[in-house]
C-alpha cells in the first residue's frame, strides 16, 4: 500500500507547497498521529488544509498517542519503546481503515525530515514482513526557514556552516560548529547556559500564525524580553512553539 | 521601496509555496541576478513561474553579474568585493526600473536564507543613506529537504543535530558535529576525503527536475557509482546541481 508523508509547512496557511496540495487531494484516508496535542490553532490549520484540498469523500482517522514517559532515565530507550507502541497503533489503524488500492496520508508540520517521528514509524511498519508498504515523502518549508524569513536574514556568515540542533543537545555542540545554530525543541531557552553576551539571537514563536512573535538582538540585551514574552504568550495560549538562531559574535 | 526576496524551491514546478505564488502575483518588476548562469532548465522554470503566476504587465529586468575571480587567494575578500559590485548593479537597475510605489522582486532557488547572496546584497543596498529599502522574505523549500524527501529519509538519528555545510568547509567539521552532514556547493565530492567506508551517503542531483538522479548506500559501495553518474550527467547536460547527506556509521 502507498502511504504519503506530507510536509505542510510550519504554521501558515500559505506556507504549503503546490505539491503538498496535490498530495492531499490524491489521498483517500488521513491518519492523524497527535490527537492529544493541545496546540489548537495548529490542529485547526490541519483541518483547514483537509477541508480545502482534500478530495470529496476523503476520510480522517485519529490515532491516539500511546502514553509516554516525558522524564525517563534513558531518553533514547524510552523514545524507542514509545515509537514501537506507535507502530502497533498505526498498523492497527491502517489495516482497519485502508481498503485495497487506497492511499493513506500523514500530515507533518514543517518538513518530514526534521525532528519528526512519522517516517521512523512507517519504516518500522515497512520492516515487518506481513505488510508491504511504499512510502512517498513530500518536502515542506521548515520552521528554520520560516524563522529566518520572518527576521529577513541569511542563516550564516558567507560560506559558513549551520548546525541545527535541539535544546537538549545545545550544550554539547563542539567549538568550531557553533558559529550559527538553529535550535528547535527547546522548552527551556537553553541558550541562556551556552551563549556569550555579545552573541546574537533571532527568536521566533508561533511562526506563520496570528500569534507570531519575533525578538532579535544581542543575547545580553534581549534575553529578558524573550523570557518575558515567551512566558506571557505561553500562559495566555496554553502552548508554545518556538525556535531560534544563535550566531556567535565575530 | 519594497523589495521581495522570494524562495521558489529547489527545482520542481510544484515545490513552490502558495505564499510565493501570491508574492509573485503582487510584484511589479522582477530583477534576475544570475543572467550568466548556464543552468537552462532552472532558468526555464523561473520563466514558467513568472508566466504562470506573474500579474499582467509585470516587467523583468536582467542584472548582469559583475566578473568574478573563481579561484582567488583570499576567498572571502573576493566574495565581498564581488558582492559590492553586485550592490552597485542592483542599485542602478532598481533606480532605473522601479517607479515610485512599485514593488521589486528577486526569485531565489530553494530558501533565501541558505547560501544565497541576494539578502546580503539588499542589506548593503539598504545600508546606503540615499535609498530607503524595506525587504520582505518568502521562505522556500530547501534543496536539503528535497534531498531527504526524494530518498524518503529523516535527516538525523533520533534527537541528533545536523550540520549543513559546503564542500569547501566539509573537512573542517569538528568531531562531534559530523553525525549528520548536509553538503551543498560541492564541486568535487569532498566526502571522498573525509568519510569512512562504512558511513552512509545519500546523494541527489537535479532534484525535482526531469533529470533527477539518486544514489545512496555505504560510502565504500556507492562512491564510484556517484562519480560516474555525476560525470556523465554533467557532460551530457553541461551543468550539475547536486547535494548529499553524509551519516556517520554508528
Ligand atoms: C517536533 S519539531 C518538528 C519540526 C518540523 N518538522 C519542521 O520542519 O520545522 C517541533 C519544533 O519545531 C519548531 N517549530 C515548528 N513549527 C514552529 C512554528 N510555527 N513556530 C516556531 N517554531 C516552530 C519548534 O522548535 C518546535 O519545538
Ligand atoms: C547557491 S546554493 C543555493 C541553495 C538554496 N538557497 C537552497 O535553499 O537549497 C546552490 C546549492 O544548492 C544545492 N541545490 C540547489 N538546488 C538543487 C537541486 N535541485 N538539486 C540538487 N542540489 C541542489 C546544490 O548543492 C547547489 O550547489
Amino acid at each position: 500500500m502507498l502511504l504519503r508523508v506530507i510536509g505542510i509547512g510550519p504554521g501558515s496557511p500559505r506556507q504549503i507547497t503546490l505539491e503538498a496540495v496535490d498530495a492531499i487531494g490524491a489521498t483517500d484516508v488521513f491518519f492523524l498521529l497527535d490527537k492529544g496535542s493541545r496546540t489548537s490553532e495548529l490542529t485547526a490549520l490541519r483541518e483547514k488544509f483537509l477541508t480545502e484540498y482534500g478530495a470529496p469523500g476523503h476520510r480522517v482517522v485519529a490515532i491516539a498517542d500511546p502514553p509516554r514517559d516525558r522524564r525517563p532515565d534513558d531518553y533514547e530507550a524510552e523514545v524507542r519503546r514509545w515509537h514501537a507502541a506507535r507502530v502497533d497503533a498505526v498498523r492497527a489503524a491502517v489495516s482497519e481503515h485502508l481498503r485495497p488500492g487506497e492511499t493513506g496520508g500523514f500530515l507533518v508540520w514543517g518538513d518530514p525530515a526534521l525532528y519528526d517521528s512519522t517516517l521512523r514509524i512507517l519504516d518500522q511498519l515497512a520492516a515487518r514482513d506481513d505488510v508491504s508498504v511504499e512510502v512517498e515523502v513530500i518536502a515542506g518549508v521548515t520552521s528554520a526557514s520560516a524563522l529566518t524569513a520572518a527576521h529577513g536574514i541569511v542563516a550564516h556568515g558567507i560560506g559558513e556552516p549551520i548546525l541545527t540542533t535541539t535544546g537538549r543537545r545545545l550544550s554539547a555542540t563542539p567549538a568550531g560548529a557553533d558559529a550559527n545554530q538553529i535550535v528547535m525543541l527547546d522548552s527551556d531557552l537553553a541558550f541562556r547556559e551556552t551563549a556569550a553576551p555579545d552573541d546574537l539571537v533571532y527568536w521566533g514563536a508561533y511562526l506563520g500564525t496570528e500569534h507570531e512573535i519575533l525578538v532579535s538582538g544581542r543575547v545580553a540585551d534581549v534575553t529578558a524580553e524573550i523570557e518575558e514574552k515567551r512566558a506571557r504568550a505561553r500562559e495566555r495560549l496554553g502552548w508554545i512553539m518556538d525556535i531560534y538562531l544563535l550566531q556567535k559574535a565575530r
